[in-house]
């Protein structure tokens, strides 16, 4: 490992449903092989037409209840993203998507979405979202790359976000130091490193929130393989800080 | 932002009790002023003193209770860094640290430590060891830095580990964008971003955990200023995930 460089995309459009995101990656930046792809869930979304009108929404009985003064409409549309209500202190909701990720309102935000009075929702299938856009990139760029999809999810006992993976494509997103030993011959029992989230949070720094950045491409990682988001979502069973 | 760049410490010997570690940083690369030096909490604690011997620890009743076979005395050096025990799975224990911290074993470690049979315990105060190696820093090179003490730290829902921040110095640890507006004119309440956690885990990208490579300088960013671990540390009563 010499340099790990972080390159943010710059001079994207508002992002509309249907646009090309490789199209849009390949247009701001030069890939090279093993570059991993980092971008934010809200283009990953847009694109793909998840998104929901205020207007659309009829609230539930269970939304009017959770709602307590905000508006119920955003409720029901966290309820319809979970999979479960983990824990709720009005408005706040934290909840459990369909994907396992356990975080504040399923997702849902109405930050950075293409209108006023609109929602964007998470992907139906973010490593799904990643594969695709990995296809399309080796399609548009002849360049074999990792993709990552992030959001910014809140954490029990830290305060603020960071930024971790959704989905994942063409990159392990779990680094296993089992077996391996350390300079005393100590062996690393039970240490998995979640490097997709690592990624997902170093793409963050500079990518920022208000600023138009959607993505960032991180060059000078070597780790190429397989795998799934799904890998970094723990059994409550193997859980120990649940 | 044009570029962030984590350039890993390399050449590094095995760090002793009462090294200077800021004269080892500025011995592996040349800083430039607002670069952010992340050092791994175990070369920090090493360089401190901060490390026990199994032989030299008497098990109280209370280790032996949880130890359910494995070693006692780690499980001892474990209580004595605990303000409380949060979890406990023999021989797995997750505890709050006298910081406020909430990680595995209170952070008690026993890979990389200096020999087999020793432990590394976390530095007593994180941000004074930032704020020693920043001024140490300043002294020796010039050159006015942020410091981050980074450590591995487990995780509610995830699987794997991600570095946080232990220590800070030079830096704001939170960004905090409430009142700053989205493109749309939303305004973007309540979210602060974790910087210097998201910084630890880009450092611990080019670190890994059994190479050699003690922490990395991100350069590129730009979060100088002033702040404190602890604010990373939530209160029970702000943390809806807990």
């Amino acid at each position: 490992m010499t340099e790990l460089r972080i390159l943010p995309l710059l001079g994207w459009p508002e992002v509309r449903e249907g646009d090309d995101l490789a199209a849009l990656v390949a247009g701001s930046i030069e890939l090279e092989d093993r570059d991993v792809v980092a971008l934010a869930q809200k283009v990953v979304s847009k694109s793909e037409g998840r998104v929901v009108r205020l207007e659309d929404l009829e609230p539930s009985k269970r939304a009017h209840e959770l709602a307590e003064g905000e508006d119920p409409r955003r409720i029901e549309a966290i309820l319809r993203e979970s999979a479960r209500v983990v824990r709720s202190r009005p408005p706040l909701v934290i909840a459990e998507t369909r994907h396992g990720f356990i975080c504040a309102s399923a997702g849902v935000d109405s930050s950075n979405a293409p209108d006023a009075g609109m929602l964007v929702l998470l992907p139906v299938d973010p490593d799904a979202s990643a594969a695709r856009l990995r296809e399309r990139l080796l399609e548009l760029t002849g360049r074999t790359v990792g993709v990552v999809v992030t959001d910014s999810f809140g954490r029990p006992w830290r305060a603020g976000t960071t930024d971790v993976a959704l989905g994942v494509a063409g990159i392990r997103p779990l680094l296993d130091l089992a077996g391996r030993r350390d300079r005393t011959g100590y062996e690393l029992r039970h240490t998995q490193i979640a490097v997709a989230d690592e990624i997902a949070g170093a793409a963050e720094l500079v990518m920022g929130k208000v600023d138009g950045v959607p993505g960032a491409v991180l060059r000078g990682l070597d780790i190429a393989g397989e795998g799934s988001a799904q890998e970094l979502v723990i059994s409550p069973e193997r859980d120990l800080f649940r």
